[in-house]
């Protein structure tokens, strides 16, 4: 699962490794199956991050003595069906994101995380770019997790560019140990001129906290970005319960663009461990407040088969219901509005 | 040429390393000298890849028991003479390369091969980016390789996106010992929506199959690629014979567009090893079946010289004769219908 | 610092280590909260590369016998505030470097340093893209290095896109012991065709001497890009001494532009080191020779915290004032014609 590339004098006689210093590689290659039917047209591929998010990474920590530490983490997206990365955002606005058109030129990004981070027994601060405090929610509560056919479509929300990550962020968490409360900040940047009209777009701040017992966890979290055509700010609560026989979750969300749309949604389910099977279920839906409130539901169902502890096979099925004008689809098929939509993964996971 | 990343708990005392698990970071930094001259124009130039395609990769197997095992393969073009990486091709089709004007833009991407396998006495199976099934026998049975102003104009041929490698593929290749055959089979898609005119551009699938025995084997591949424009379909056979003093090579290549253009060529010639020296010489052609039948001939004469199993200094020298109309020509130099050209290549190569 | 990646074949049970080859991974990440204020517009941000400048790199030596060496150097830059790489320049002309609007979608590339080096006690060649001759007495006779708020303004010269780096070239270096004689040629291509009425655009030379002895050492450069619109020579002398309670550095640099605007530029000042700690100060300008002699002058003072030998604290402030038309300003801020402006930088820096 990691790798430690040691920095180290191995003499091969006296047999003395001396570790100085270390930076670890580690990744998941993750390739998919997938297809998609809607009542429009139908979409079959083979594509990446069906069960977990393919990515390659660098990553080192220095104990600096006294408990403090420092440390480094570079994380970057692996289009691993056709060779690409994938794009990051360098300002938390619409404009700083992908390229129109890039296509087979888009290069590798360290755009998933990307920070320099100090910390010691009073928590620990990061610089750089990472997950927003929203999201630790939509991850950890969601049986399916954020990826693949079956994810929550609470993450297809109004929560604009830093709904999952922000660049340009300082970053602080809570120390581990705190009777059971668990904690993050983060404070971010859009670095617009001053005297630019949208001089705060992209500028924000959020906050989660949790508090976890034994088999029982739950967190809250909200943040807001600024921006001139409106605010945005999500809010989500998530909880789950190990019963043993299975692990319940839960999580609902609310995004709220200031003077526009508000969208709400939520997703409950189970994942039930089978020996080296594991069996989940979801069910979730997404609802905006626009005309009509348009709505779309979704059934998940899966099944994964760990062939080791970094290497899986996966199977998922989702059906998702579209009303109020909704036309979500799913697996890039498209569908009219208030049509359904199914989609089905087979894929193969490996960590490294 | 192989270099493991040990994942071990090296403790400096005991000397006892827990190898658990492994990546391996590999690659080929390959620099040279060019020289290109036609009748219109001459370039001068330092290149990279003249005798190696340059890359670096990250790659990793996980033995999961019974003679099954899991892996991935990540690995991606280096631009060594300027810094750049190089586009891939996400889907297959003309506008799924590179971005015309991206320059030093040009991030590194995996576009040479990004797979994950899962493979056992039955074969192997690979999803992701890779080689398609007419390219090894270009490879294998050209006695210049693939790189270099010595290489076959067999590869400057009607081949499309998907004469090298194809993306969205599944790929499947026989187990190594069954008395001498080997063969690959590979599925690929363009991933077109499925109302689209053009659903199917980007689509096709290939086959090899080959027989070696001692010191002698041959090989032969087809595939096709379906576009509305016409498909595409490539087929060749080559062969190499392993004669002691010299393996002579030869290949023989078909293009054939549906409603369209059609081209043939051939490449022959030899390898000759002389103690850490190598002489190589090959003779081919390329001949279009469009009006006038244009057609050029290629004679390559190379000189290696291994300083070492992982460096090599190398020469080449190469004279293109054209007929017919065609204007190719050499190391970026232009040249009139019906002219020559001559390149010139020096360079360094080092594995690692 | 560095971490080498062992080829080994590592045995728990005989502790048996085979280094047969290997290759090292280093890097830099440096995030800093910088400040800019002007008359006309501020800016904060979360940056990188304040103090040294963010990079990932892989690298390789091989003993190829008889003091016979050769090696690779990979080295891209990482803006680790937001994920993306950083454009290289393929061509050392103006075309040839980063895609405006790229935004997010700018990949890892590695466009610091690539290429391939052979080495002996007769010195050094190397082929790829490297610094330029006359870059390194910028970045040693700076005080404050060559990055952040504190850094002289000779290097926001008028030398084009070859002043720090050039692709496409052929460097020598001299060997190291010869008698406190250092020194360095550089032979770089634009690559045009030979029939381009820029034929020679982006093609040039340089050359670096410099003599050491004990606490002293003093370095000259100069070199010459070729271009159409005027050939750029810039000329650079700088000089160190060591005096124990501190290190006094001094440079200056002229920049020519055949036919057009000539600049000239000094900075000078100290590096106090304190135990952990360390003091740094400078001063500098550059004056540009066209209407009104637009120029800048620089006050720079900055103080670095070492936690260890790979992670450092640091802050500095600067202090710009234009005269002469100049509107040069800092940290992103702008400011009118004439006016001052003032930055502030408080950062980390971590060596891996």
């Amino acid at each position: 699962m990691k790798k430690t590339v040691l920095a180290a004098a191995l003499a091969a006689a006296s047999c003395l490794a001396q570790a100085q210093s270390s930076v670890t590689i580690f990744g998941i290659v993750d390739a998919v199956v997938t297809v998609g039917r809607g009542s429009i047209s139908n979409r079959t591929g083979l594509d990446n991050s069906g069960k977990e998010s393919s990515r390659l990474g660098f990553r080192g920590t220095e104990d600096l003595g006294g408990g403090l530490y420092a440390g480094f983490h570079l994380e970057g997206a692996l289009n691993n069906d056709n060779g690409t990365g994938a794009a990051t955002n360098v300002n938390n606005q619409s404009n700083g994101g992908a390229l129109a058109g890039l296509a087979g030129g888009q290069g590798f990004t360290f755009g998933r995380k990307m920070h320099v981070q100090i910390g010691g027994n009073w928590g620990e601060v990061r610089l750089g770019r990472d997950y927003t405090p929203v999201y630790p929610n939509q991850s950890q509560f969601d049986p399916m997790g954020t990826n693949g056919v079956g994810t929550s479509q609470v993450r297809s929300n109004l929560g604009g560019p830093t709904n999952v990550r922000a660049s340009n962020s300082i970053g602080y968490f809570l120390p581990r140990n705190i009777g059971g409360f668990y904690g993050q900040a983060m404070y971010f940047m859009g670095e617009n001129s001053s005297n630019a009209a949208n001089s705060d777009d992209g500028t924000g701040m959020g906050i989660r906290l949790g508090y976890g017992a034994g088999p029982f966890t739950v967190a809250i979290a909200t943040q807001r970005t600024e921006f001139l055509t409106g605010d945005i700010r999500t809010s989500n609560i998530g909880g789950s319960y190990n019963a043993g026989f299975a692990t319940f979750r839960a999580m609902y969300q609310v995004d709220d663009i200031k003077g526009g749309a508000r969208g709400k949604g939520a997703v409950m389910g189970a994942n039930v461990p089978l020996g080296s099977h594991e069996l989940r279920g979801s069910y979730g839906f997404y609802e905006r407040d626009t005309a009509g409130n348009p709505k779309a539901r979704k059934l998940s169902l899966g099944y994964v088969h760990n062939l080791s502890k970094r290497t899986a096979l996966y199977t998922t099925v989702a059906r998702l219901r579209n009303s109020g004008g909704s036309s979500m689809a799913l697996n890039g098929s498209s569908t009219a509005p208030n049509s359904s939509s199914t989609g089905f993964d087979f894929g193969i996971t490996q960590l490294f």
